[in-house]
Protein backbone atom coordinates (compact mmCIF):
# COMPACT_ATOMS: atom_id res chain seq x y z
CA UNK A 1 0.00 0.00 0.00
CA UNK A 2 1.15 3.43 -0.79
CA UNK A 3 0.70 6.50 0.58
CA UNK A 4 1.21 9.27 -2.23
CA UNK A 5 2.81 12.00 -0.13
CA UNK A 6 3.62 14.91 -2.93
CA UNK A 7 3.51 14.80 -6.64
CA UNK A 8 5.06 17.73 -9.30
CA UNK A 9 5.01 17.61 -12.77
CA UNK A 10 8.35 17.77 -14.38
CA UNK A 11 9.80 17.37 -18.02
CA UNK A 12 6.43 16.20 -19.20
CA UNK A 13 6.08 13.31 -16.65
CA UNK A 14 5.67 13.05 -12.92
CA UNK A 15 8.13 13.55 -9.87
CA UNK A 16 6.31 11.87 -6.98
CA UNK A 17 7.08 10.89 -3.48
CA UNK A 18 5.63 8.06 -1.59
CA UNK A 19 5.44 6.12 1.94
CA UNK A 20 4.39 2.94 3.02
CA UNK A 21 4.68 0.43 5.96
CA UNK A 22 8.04 -1.80 4.78
CA UNK A 23 7.44 -5.19 6.22
CA UNK A 24 11.15 -5.94 6.34
CA UNK A 25 12.10 -3.06 8.54
CA UNK A 26 8.80 -2.73 10.13
CA UNK A 27 8.88 0.72 10.07
CA UNK A 28 7.77 3.29 7.53
CA UNK A 29 9.63 4.09 4.60
CA UNK A 30 10.09 6.48 1.44
CA UNK A 31 10.82 6.66 -1.63
CA UNK A 32 11.15 8.50 -4.52
CA UNK A 33 9.50 7.80 -7.96
CA UNK A 34 9.46 9.78 -11.63
CA UNK A 35 7.84 8.22 -14.14
CA UNK A 36 8.24 9.28 -17.63
CA UNK A 37 4.88 10.55 -19.85
CA UNK A 38 5.33 6.84 -21.52
CA UNK A 39 4.20 5.41 -18.26
CA UNK A 40 0.89 7.11 -19.19
CA UNK A 41 0.38 4.24 -21.93
CA UNK A 42 1.78 1.27 -20.10
CA UNK A 43 4.74 0.26 -17.66
CA UNK A 44 8.18 1.54 -18.51
CA UNK A 45 12.34 0.08 -17.54
CA UNK A 46 12.96 1.18 -14.41
CA UNK A 47 16.18 2.17 -12.66
CA UNK A 48 16.83 2.14 -9.17
CA UNK A 49 19.33 4.91 -7.69
CA UNK A 50 20.74 4.38 -4.42
CA UNK A 51 22.21 7.76 -2.66
CA UNK A 52 25.23 7.88 -0.37
CA UNK A 53 25.69 8.53 2.99
CA UNK A 54 23.18 11.12 4.79
CA UNK A 55 21.37 11.87 1.81
CA UNK A 56 17.18 10.56 1.72
CA UNK A 57 14.86 9.65 -1.25
CA UNK A 58 14.64 13.75 -1.84
CA UNK A 59 18.36 14.03 -2.70
CA UNK A 60 18.69 12.69 -6.05
CA UNK A 61 15.41 13.93 -7.89
CA UNK A 62 16.29 16.91 -6.23
CA UNK A 63 20.07 17.82 -7.22
CA UNK A 64 21.40 15.05 -9.66
CA UNK A 65 19.36 16.77 -12.88
CA UNK A 66 18.22 13.26 -14.17
CA UNK A 67 14.67 13.54 -14.88
CA UNK A 68 15.51 15.55 -18.43
CA UNK A 69 17.43 11.86 -19.69
CA UNK A 70 14.41 9.77 -18.13
CA UNK A 71 12.08 11.83 -19.94
CA UNK A 72 14.26 12.14 -23.47
CA UNK A 73 14.71 7.19 -22.96
CA UNK A 74 11.41 6.91 -21.16
CA UNK A 75 12.31 5.09 -18.10
CA UNK A 76 11.51 5.76 -14.74
CA UNK A 77 13.60 6.67 -11.80
CA UNK A 78 13.14 4.98 -8.27
CA UNK A 79 15.06 6.53 -5.30
CA UNK A 80 14.80 4.68 -1.68
CA UNK A 81 15.68 5.89 1.70
CA UNK A 82 18.96 5.35 2.50
CA UNK A 83 18.75 3.69 6.28
CA UNK A 84 15.33 3.51 8.22
CA UNK A 85 14.87 6.57 9.91
CA UNK A 86 13.48 6.25 13.76
CA UNK A 87 14.35 2.57 14.52
CA UNK A 88 14.91 3.99 18.12
CA UNK A 89 18.05 1.77 18.70
CA UNK A 90 20.81 3.54 20.84
CA UNK A 91 23.86 5.54 18.81
CA UNK A 92 22.12 5.73 15.68
CA UNK A 93 22.03 9.44 15.22
CA UNK A 94 25.75 9.23 16.79
CA UNK A 95 27.76 9.04 12.89
CA UNK A 96 27.04 10.47 9.89
CA UNK A 97 28.63 7.15 8.60
CA UNK A 98 26.81 4.96 10.69
CA UNK A 99 23.35 4.21 12.01
CA UNK A 100 20.28 6.66 10.51
CA UNK A 101 21.25 8.00 6.84
CA UNK A 102 23.49 4.84 6.95
CA UNK A 103 22.23 1.55 6.01
CA UNK A 104 25.00 0.73 3.60
CA UNK A 105 22.47 -1.39 1.79
CA UNK A 106 22.84 -4.68 4.39
CA UNK A 107 20.97 -7.04 6.20
CA UNK A 108 22.14 -6.85 9.57
CA UNK A 109 22.88 -9.47 11.48
CA UNK A 110 24.82 -7.73 15.00
CA UNK A 111 22.02 -6.47 17.94
CA UNK A 112 20.69 -4.27 18.24
CA UNK A 113 20.93 -3.29 14.42
CA UNK A 114 19.35 -6.71 13.22
CA UNK A 115 15.69 -6.81 12.56
CA UNK A 116 15.10 -3.15 11.42
CA UNK A 117 18.88 -2.00 9.63
CA UNK A 118 17.73 -4.92 6.47
CA UNK A 119 18.27 -2.09 3.40
CA UNK A 120 19.55 -5.22 1.20
CA UNK A 121 16.11 -7.64 1.75
CA UNK A 122 14.03 -4.26 1.64
CA UNK A 123 14.94 -2.92 -1.78
CA UNK A 124 15.78 -6.89 -3.70
CA UNK A 125 12.52 -8.18 -1.74
CA UNK A 126 10.25 -5.53 -1.17
CA UNK A 127 10.76 -2.34 -2.96
CA UNK A 128 11.26 -4.12 -6.30
CA UNK A 129 7.90 -5.84 -5.75
CA UNK A 130 5.92 -3.07 -4.27
CA UNK A 131 7.30 -0.36 -7.22
CA UNK A 132 6.79 -2.71 -10.23
CA UNK A 133 3.83 -4.62 -8.51
CA UNK A 134 1.92 -0.87 -7.96
CA UNK A 135 3.52 1.76 -10.47
CA UNK A 136 4.02 1.12 -14.06
CA UNK A 137 7.68 -0.16 -13.98
CA UNK A 138 8.15 -3.14 -15.94
CA UNK A 139 10.04 -5.80 -13.64
CA UNK A 140 11.62 -7.21 -16.84
CA UNK A 141 13.61 -4.27 -17.48
CA UNK A 142 15.02 -3.09 -14.08
CA UNK A 143 18.51 -1.46 -13.76
CA UNK A 144 20.34 0.23 -10.92
CA UNK A 145 22.72 2.48 -10.11
CA UNK A 146 24.03 4.82 -7.12
CA UNK A 147 26.29 7.25 -5.91
CA UNK A 148 29.57 6.76 -2.92
CA UNK A 149 27.83 4.47 -0.47
CA UNK A 150 24.82 3.62 -2.95
CA UNK A 151 27.40 3.24 -5.55
CA UNK A 152 28.76 -0.09 -3.18
CA UNK A 153 24.84 -0.64 -3.24
CA UNK A 154 24.35 -0.78 -7.02
CA UNK A 155 27.56 -2.86 -7.38
CA UNK A 156 26.90 -5.38 -4.82
CA UNK A 157 22.58 -5.40 -5.62
CA UNK A 158 23.24 -5.81 -9.02
CA UNK A 159 25.98 -8.75 -9.01
CA UNK A 160 24.30 -10.72 -6.71
CA UNK A 161 20.95 -10.17 -8.51
CA UNK A 162 22.14 -10.05 -12.01
CA UNK A 163 18.72 -11.45 -13.17
CA UNK A 164 16.63 -8.61 -11.72
CA UNK A 165 19.24 -5.89 -12.28
CA UNK A 166 20.06 -5.88 -15.72
CA UNK A 167 22.46 -3.05 -16.18
CA UNK A 168 24.88 -1.22 -13.56
CA UNK A 169 26.58 1.47 -12.94
CA UNK A 170 27.94 4.24 -10.43
CA UNK A 171 29.07 7.16 -9.32
CA UNK A 172 32.34 7.29 -7.15
CA UNK A 173 31.42 4.36 -5.41
CA UNK A 174 32.76 2.37 -2.54
CA UNK A 175 34.28 -0.35 -4.41
CA UNK A 176 36.40 -2.50 -1.77
CA UNK A 177 34.64 -1.94 1.23
CA UNK A 178 36.49 -4.74 3.50
CA UNK A 179 39.15 -2.62 3.01
CA UNK A 180 38.32 0.97 3.62
CA UNK A 181 37.77 2.83 6.93
CA UNK A 182 33.16 3.47 5.87
CA UNK A 183 33.41 0.12 5.39
CA UNK A 184 35.30 -1.15 7.95
CA UNK A 185 32.99 0.28 10.64
CA UNK A 186 29.89 -0.05 8.77
CA UNK A 187 30.56 -4.30 8.59
CA UNK A 188 31.54 -4.49 11.93
CA UNK A 189 28.52 -2.69 13.73
CA UNK A 190 25.44 -4.41 11.04
CA UNK A 191 27.70 -7.50 10.20
CA UNK A 192 29.97 -8.39 13.05
CA UNK A 193 33.73 -9.32 12.82
CA UNK A 194 33.58 -12.01 10.63
CA UNK A 195 35.06 -10.93 7.18
CA UNK A 196 33.76 -13.81 5.14
CA UNK A 197 30.15 -12.34 5.99
CA UNK A 198 31.45 -9.08 4.87
CA UNK A 199 32.27 -10.61 1.64
CA UNK A 200 29.01 -11.11 0.21
CA UNK A 201 28.48 -7.17 0.79
CA UNK A 202 31.53 -6.23 -1.20
CA UNK A 203 31.97 -5.26 -5.05
CA UNK A 204 35.69 -6.61 -5.79
CA UNK A 205 34.98 -9.34 -3.73
CA UNK A 206 32.02 -10.47 -5.58
CA UNK A 207 32.91 -9.53 -9.23
CA UNK A 208 36.25 -11.54 -8.74
CA UNK A 209 34.21 -14.42 -8.02
CA UNK A 210 31.87 -14.10 -10.65
CA UNK A 211 31.36 -17.65 -12.29
CA UNK A 212 30.53 -16.01 -15.44
CA UNK A 213 30.55 -12.28 -16.35
CA UNK A 214 27.39 -9.95 -16.52
CA UNK A 215 26.52 -9.67 -20.15
CA UNK A 216 26.58 -6.25 -20.25
CA UNK A 217 30.00 -3.40 -18.95
CA UNK A 218 29.59 -2.31 -15.58
CA UNK A 219 29.70 1.64 -16.37
CA UNK A 220 31.48 3.56 -13.23
CA UNK A 221 32.57 7.44 -12.96
CA UNK A 222 35.04 8.99 -10.60
CA UNK A 223 36.57 12.06 -10.32
CA UNK A 224 40.25 12.59 -9.81
CA UNK A 225 39.97 15.63 -6.93
CA UNK A 226 37.19 13.26 -5.22
CA UNK A 227 39.03 13.44 -1.58
CA UNK A 228 37.56 10.24 -0.51
CA UNK A 229 39.47 8.98 -3.26
CA UNK A 230 42.84 10.05 -2.03
CA UNK A 231 41.68 9.12 1.62
CA UNK A 232 41.30 5.58 0.12
CA UNK A 233 38.15 5.50 0.67
CA UNK A 234 36.60 4.37 -2.62
CA UNK A 235 39.91 2.19 -4.00
CA UNK A 236 37.81 1.69 -7.68
CA UNK A 237 41.56 0.05 -8.63
CA UNK A 238 40.47 -2.83 -6.51
CA UNK A 239 37.53 -3.02 -8.08
CA UNK A 240 39.06 -2.85 -11.67
CA UNK A 241 41.58 -5.45 -10.82
CA UNK A 242 38.80 -7.78 -9.35
CA UNK A 243 36.89 -7.18 -13.08
CA UNK A 244 40.12 -8.02 -14.82
CA UNK A 245 40.13 -11.38 -12.53
CA UNK A 246 36.78 -12.69 -13.81
CA UNK A 247 36.83 -11.34 -17.15
CA UNK A 248 33.42 -8.88 -16.08
CA UNK A 249 33.83 -6.09 -18.72
CA UNK A 250 33.92 -2.57 -16.74
CA UNK A 251 34.06 1.17 -18.41
CA UNK A 252 35.89 3.19 -15.73
CA UNK A 253 36.14 6.76 -16.78
CA UNK A 254 38.48 9.13 -13.89
CA UNK A 255 37.68 12.85 -14.76
CA UNK A 256 40.42 15.29 -13.43
CA UNK A 257 39.18 18.10 -11.32
CA UNK A 258 36.10 16.72 -10.92
CA UNK A 259 34.89 16.39 -6.85
CA UNK A 260 32.75 13.68 -4.61
CA UNK A 261 29.74 15.91 -5.05
CA UNK A 262 26.32 16.62 -7.21
CA UNK A 263 27.97 18.63 -9.61
CA UNK A 264 30.24 16.01 -10.52
CA UNK A 265 27.38 13.30 -10.72
CA UNK A 266 24.98 15.76 -12.80
CA UNK A 267 27.76 16.44 -15.16
CA UNK A 268 27.74 12.57 -15.93
CA UNK A 269 24.21 11.89 -15.38
CA UNK A 270 23.55 11.86 -19.10
CA UNK A 271 26.07 9.38 -19.96
CA UNK A 272 24.77 6.81 -17.15
CA UNK A 273 21.13 7.36 -18.39
CA UNK A 274 22.16 6.40 -21.64
CA UNK A 275 24.12 3.52 -20.79
CA UNK A 276 21.27 2.01 -18.74
CA UNK A 277 18.34 3.29 -21.47
CA UNK A 278 20.81 1.11 -24.27
CA UNK A 279 20.83 -2.37 -22.06
CA UNK A 280 17.39 -1.96 -20.78
CA UNK A 281 15.41 -0.75 -24.07
CA UNK A 282 17.69 -3.36 -26.49
CA UNK B 1 37.16 41.95 -2.88
CA UNK B 2 36.22 38.41 -3.28
CA UNK B 3 36.53 35.30 -0.86
CA UNK B 4 36.53 32.13 -2.58
CA UNK B 5 34.67 29.58 -0.46
CA UNK B 6 34.58 26.95 -2.54
CA UNK B 7 34.74 25.45 -6.08
CA UNK B 8 33.11 22.42 -7.74
CA UNK B 9 34.22 21.43 -11.71
CA UNK B 10 30.86 20.89 -13.40
CA UNK B 11 29.84 20.40 -17.20
CA UNK B 12 33.41 21.04 -18.19
CA UNK B 13 33.15 24.61 -15.92
CA UNK B 14 33.12 25.30 -12.76
CA UNK B 15 30.55 26.17 -9.82
CA UNK B 16 31.86 28.56 -7.37
CA UNK B 17 30.58 30.19 -3.81
CA UNK B 18 32.16 33.65 -2.89
CA UNK B 19 31.62 35.53 -0.12
CA UNK B 20 32.57 39.43 0.09
CA UNK B 21 31.88 42.40 2.28
CA UNK B 22 29.18 44.70 0.77
CA UNK B 23 29.35 48.18 0.78
CA UNK B 24 25.56 48.87 -0.07
CA UNK B 25 24.24 46.66 2.82
CA UNK B 26 27.13 47.06 4.86
CA UNK B 27 27.28 43.33 5.85
CA UNK B 28 28.85 39.68 4.15
CA UNK B 29 27.08 38.76 1.70
CA UNK B 30 27.33 35.52 -0.66
CA UNK B 31 26.72 34.65 -4.23
CA UNK B 32 27.32 31.22 -6.44
CA UNK B 33 29.08 31.88 -10.19
CA UNK B 34 28.79 29.27 -12.52
CA UNK B 35 31.68 29.50 -15.24
CA UNK B 36 31.77 27.70 -18.73
CA UNK B 37 34.92 26.76 -19.98
CA UNK B 38 35.25 29.84 -22.06
CA UNK B 39 35.73 31.50 -19.74
CA UNK B 40 39.38 30.33 -18.99
CA UNK B 41 39.66 32.05 -22.46
CA UNK B 42 38.05 35.76 -21.51
CA UNK B 43 35.25 37.21 -21.15
CA UNK B 44 32.02 35.32 -21.77
CA UNK B 45 28.07 36.69 -21.20
CA UNK B 46 26.55 36.63 -17.91
CA UNK B 47 23.06 35.89 -17.04
CA UNK B 48 22.28 37.18 -13.27
CA UNK B 49 19.54 34.71 -11.14
CA UNK B 50 17.24 36.35 -8.37
CA UNK B 51 16.05 33.41 -6.75
CA UNK B 52 12.18 33.42 -4.45
CA UNK B 53 11.27 33.73 -1.41
CA UNK B 54 13.61 31.65 1.43
CA UNK B 55 15.99 30.70 -1.17
CA UNK B 56 19.63 31.29 -0.63
CA UNK B 57 22.73 31.70 -3.25
CA UNK B 58 22.80 27.97 -2.98
CA UNK B 59 19.00 27.29 -4.37
CA UNK B 60 20.13 27.64 -8.03
CA UNK B 61 23.16 26.16 -8.53
CA UNK B 62 21.97 23.04 -7.05
CA UNK B 63 18.48 22.31 -7.96
CA UNK B 64 17.65 24.08 -11.58
CA UNK B 65 20.32 22.20 -13.66
CA UNK B 66 20.89 25.15 -15.90
CA UNK B 67 24.68 24.88 -15.82
CA UNK B 68 24.38 22.20 -18.29
CA UNK B 69 22.94 24.81 -20.54
CA UNK B 70 25.23 27.36 -19.88
CA UNK B 71 28.31 25.50 -20.74
CA UNK B 72 26.67 24.20 -24.13
CA UNK B 73 26.10 27.95 -24.61
CA UNK B 74 29.39 29.39 -23.15
CA UNK B 75 27.36 31.70 -20.52
CA UNK B 76 28.30 32.63 -16.82
CA UNK B 77 25.69 32.39 -14.31
CA UNK B 78 25.70 34.49 -11.20
CA UNK B 79 23.16 33.60 -8.63
CA UNK B 80 22.96 36.29 -5.32
CA UNK B 81 21.13 35.41 -2.06
CA UNK B 82 17.63 36.89 -1.49
CA UNK B 83 18.40 39.22 1.64
CA UNK B 84 20.98 40.67 3.99
CA UNK B 85 21.88 37.82 6.67
CA UNK B 86 22.33 38.55 10.37
CA UNK B 87 21.49 42.39 10.07
CA UNK B 88 20.05 42.19 13.48
CA UNK B 89 17.07 44.30 13.03
CA UNK B 90 13.99 43.23 15.22
CA UNK B 91 11.90 40.59 13.62
CA UNK B 92 13.52 39.91 10.42
CA UNK B 93 13.41 36.24 11.19
CA UNK B 94 9.92 36.19 11.68
CA UNK B 95 7.91 35.88 8.65
CA UNK B 96 8.89 33.60 5.79
CA UNK B 97 7.81 36.25 3.22
CA UNK B 98 9.43 39.57 4.86
CA UNK B 99 12.77 40.14 6.33
CA UNK B 100 15.64 37.50 5.95
CA UNK B 101 15.46 36.06 2.61
CA UNK B 102 12.53 38.21 1.32
CA UNK B 103 14.61 41.49 0.64
CA UNK B 104 12.04 41.65 -2.43
CA UNK B 105 14.69 43.24 -4.38
CA UNK B 106 14.40 46.90 -3.54
CA UNK B 107 16.26 49.43 -1.57
CA UNK B 108 14.32 50.07 2.13
CA UNK B 109 13.39 53.83 2.61
CA UNK B 110 11.39 52.73 5.96
CA UNK B 111 13.01 52.42 9.46
CA UNK B 112 14.09 49.79 10.65
CA UNK B 113 15.29 48.21 7.36
CA UNK B 114 16.53 51.16 5.22
CA UNK B 115 19.88 50.99 5.35
CA UNK B 116 20.30 47.24 5.32
CA UNK B 117 17.86 45.54 3.13
CA UNK B 118 18.93 47.53 0.17
CA UNK B 119 19.12 44.41 -2.66
CA UNK B 120 18.30 46.52 -5.49
CA UNK B 121 21.56 48.89 -5.24
CA UNK B 122 23.29 46.36 -3.67
CA UNK B 123 22.58 44.06 -7.11
CA UNK B 124 22.87 46.90 -10.01
CA UNK B 125 25.47 48.83 -8.23
CA UNK B 126 27.43 47.06 -6.37
CA UNK B 127 27.29 43.45 -7.15
CA UNK B 128 27.22 43.71 -11.17
CA UNK B 129 30.65 45.60 -11.19
CA UNK B 130 32.17 43.58 -8.71
CA UNK B 131 31.61 39.89 -11.06
CA UNK B 132 32.26 42.03 -14.57
CA UNK B 133 35.39 43.20 -12.73
CA UNK B 134 36.39 40.67 -10.41
CA UNK B 135 35.71 37.28 -12.67
CA UNK B 136 35.60 36.95 -16.94
CA UNK B 137 32.29 38.18 -17.00
CA UNK B 138 31.46 40.84 -20.06
CA UNK B 139 29.48 44.08 -18.67
CA UNK B 140 28.38 44.68 -22.33
CA UNK B 141 26.30 41.60 -22.52
CA UNK B 142 24.39 40.75 -19.25
CA UNK B 143 21.05 39.25 -18.78
CA UNK B 144 18.84 38.86 -16.12
CA UNK B 145 16.34 35.77 -15.06
CA UNK B 146 14.98 34.61 -12.11
CA UNK B 147 11.52 32.77 -9.88
CA UNK B 148 8.79 34.06 -8.09
CA UNK B 149 9.94 36.74 -5.96
CA UNK B 150 13.11 36.65 -8.27
CA UNK B 151 11.19 37.02 -11.55
CA UNK B 152 10.01 39.81 -9.63
CA UNK B 153 13.00 40.97 -9.41
CA UNK B 154 14.63 40.34 -12.95
CA UNK B 155 11.63 41.70 -14.47
CA UNK B 156 11.74 45.15 -12.93
CA UNK B 157 15.51 45.19 -12.28
CA UNK B 158 15.99 44.44 -16.12
CA UNK B 159 12.99 47.02 -17.33
CA UNK B 160 14.45 50.06 -14.99
CA UNK B 161 17.95 48.97 -16.51
CA UNK B 162 17.43 48.00 -19.89
CA UNK B 163 20.85 48.88 -21.25
CA UNK B 164 22.59 46.99 -18.01
CA UNK B 165 20.71 43.92 -18.26
CA UNK B 166 20.12 43.31 -22.54
CA UNK B 167 17.43 40.11 -21.94
CA UNK B 168 15.04 39.72 -19.33
CA UNK B 169 13.08 36.33 -18.71
CA UNK B 170 11.14 35.24 -15.38
CA UNK B 171 9.64 31.92 -14.06
CA UNK B 172 6.00 32.31 -12.07
CA UNK B 173 6.92 36.09 -11.37
CA UNK B 174 5.15 37.94 -8.85
CA UNK B 175 4.24 40.27 -11.71
CA UNK B 176 2.21 42.96 -10.24
CA UNK B 177 3.37 43.21 -6.56
CA UNK B 178 1.32 46.61 -5.70
CA UNK B 179 -2.12 44.08 -6.24
CA UNK B 180 -0.83 40.54 -4.20
CA UNK B 181 -0.75 40.44 -0.29
CA UNK B 182 2.85 39.03 -0.43
CA UNK B 183 4.01 42.60 -2.52
CA UNK B 184 1.64 44.96 -0.36
CA UNK B 185 3.55 42.99 2.77
CA UNK B 186 6.83 43.66 2.04
CA UNK B 187 6.17 47.17 0.20
CA UNK B 188 4.28 48.16 3.33
CA UNK B 189 7.19 47.06 5.39
CA UNK B 190 10.16 48.19 3.19
CA UNK B 191 8.79 51.54 1.51
CA UNK B 192 5.88 52.69 3.72
CA UNK B 193 2.15 53.32 2.60
CA UNK B 194 3.24 55.94 -0.34
CA UNK B 195 2.08 53.74 -2.77
CA UNK B 196 3.63 55.92 -5.73
CA UNK B 197 7.07 54.80 -4.38
CA UNK B 198 6.07 51.11 -5.03
CA UNK B 199 5.05 51.71 -8.61
CA UNK B 200 9.32 51.77 -8.95
CA UNK B 201 9.45 48.48 -8.20
CA UNK B 202 5.98 46.77 -10.05
CA UNK B 203 6.64 44.88 -12.93
CA UNK B 204 3.27 46.09 -14.32
CA UNK B 205 3.56 49.50 -13.50
CA UNK B 206 6.96 49.72 -14.88
CA UNK B 207 6.06 47.89 -17.94
CA UNK B 208 3.10 50.01 -19.10
CA UNK B 209 5.17 53.08 -18.75
CA UNK B 210 7.43 52.01 -20.92
CA UNK B 211 8.61 55.46 -23.18
CA UNK B 212 9.56 52.66 -25.90
CA UNK B 213 9.55 48.81 -26.12
CA UNK B 214 12.58 46.92 -24.88
CA UNK B 215 14.64 45.70 -28.29
CA UNK B 216 13.88 42.02 -27.03
CA UNK B 217 10.45 40.05 -25.82
CA UNK B 218 10.31 39.11 -22.28
CA UNK B 219 9.93 35.38 -21.67
CA UNK B 220 7.57 34.08 -18.71
CA UNK B 221 7.03 31.01 -18.11
CA UNK B 222 3.92 30.31 -15.80
CA UNK B 223 2.47 26.56 -14.27
CA UNK B 224 -1.12 26.61 -14.31
CA UNK B 225 -1.28 24.31 -11.26
CA UNK B 226 0.97 26.67 -9.11
CA UNK B 227 -1.13 27.43 -6.01
CA UNK B 228 0.44 30.85 -5.81
CA UNK B 229 -1.50 31.91 -9.36
CA UNK B 230 -4.63 30.46 -7.69
CA UNK B 231 -4.07 32.81 -4.61
CA UNK B 232 -3.64 35.56 -6.49
CA UNK B 233 -0.07 36.26 -6.15
CA UNK B 234 1.50 36.40 -8.94
CA UNK B 235 -1.07 37.87 -11.77
CA UNK B 236 0.81 37.57 -14.88
CA UNK B 237 -2.53 38.82 -16.63
CA UNK B 238 -1.85 42.01 -15.28
CA UNK B 239 1.82 41.53 -16.65
CA UNK B 240 0.47 40.72 -19.62
CA UNK B 241 -1.71 43.35 -20.21
CA UNK B 242 0.29 45.84 -19.29
CA UNK B 243 2.94 44.68 -22.09
CA UNK B 244 0.13 45.24 -24.65
CA UNK B 245 -0.28 48.26 -23.17
CA UNK B 246 2.65 49.91 -23.88
CA UNK B 247 3.74 47.45 -26.68
CA UNK B 248 6.31 45.67 -25.47
CA UNK B 249 6.82 42.28 -26.99
CA UNK B 250 6.21 39.60 -24.24
CA UNK B 251 6.00 35.39 -24.79
CA UNK B 252 3.99 34.19 -21.91
CA UNK B 253 3.40 30.29 -21.90
CA UNK B 254 1.13 28.74 -19.42
CA UNK B 255 1.88 25.30 -18.63
CA UNK B 256 -0.87 23.18 -17.31
CA UNK B 257 -0.16 21.18 -14.61
CA UNK B 258 2.82 22.46 -13.48
CA UNK B 259 3.67 24.06 -10.29
CA UNK B 260 5.36 26.61 -8.12
CA UNK B 261 8.60 25.21 -7.43
CA UNK B 262 11.94 23.90 -9.10
CA UNK B 263 10.80 20.79 -11.04
CA UNK B 264 8.55 23.13 -13.25
CA UNK B 265 11.90 25.39 -13.56
CA UNK B 266 13.99 22.49 -14.05
CA UNK B 267 11.76 22.00 -16.78
CA UNK B 268 11.92 24.65 -18.74
CA UNK B 269 15.56 25.87 -17.98
CA UNK B 270 16.89 25.14 -21.47
CA UNK B 271 14.65 27.41 -23.04
CA UNK B 272 15.25 30.26 -21.01
CA UNK B 273 19.07 29.83 -21.51
CA UNK B 274 18.61 29.44 -25.01
CA UNK B 275 16.12 32.90 -25.01
CA UNK B 276 19.35 34.91 -23.35
CA UNK B 277 21.95 33.21 -25.26
CA UNK B 278 20.42 33.88 -28.54
CA UNK B 279 20.35 37.85 -27.41
CA UNK B 280 23.67 38.15 -25.57
CA UNK B 281 25.04 35.93 -28.43
CA UNK B 282 23.65 37.59 -31.10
Amino acid sequence: MLELLSEHRTFGGVQRFYRHESKEIGLPMRFSVFLPAEAEQGAVPGLFYLAGLTCTEETFPTKAGAQRYAAEHGLALIAPDTSPRGAGIAGEDESWDFGTGAGFYVDATREPWAGRYRMYSYLVRELVALVTGELPVDRQRLGIFGHSMGGHGALTLGLRNPELFRSISAFAPIAAPSRCPWGEKAFSGYLGEDRDAWRRYDASELVARLSRPLPHPILVDQGEADSFLADRQLLPEAFEAACKESGQSLTLRRHPGYDHGYYFIASFMADHIAHHAAILKA
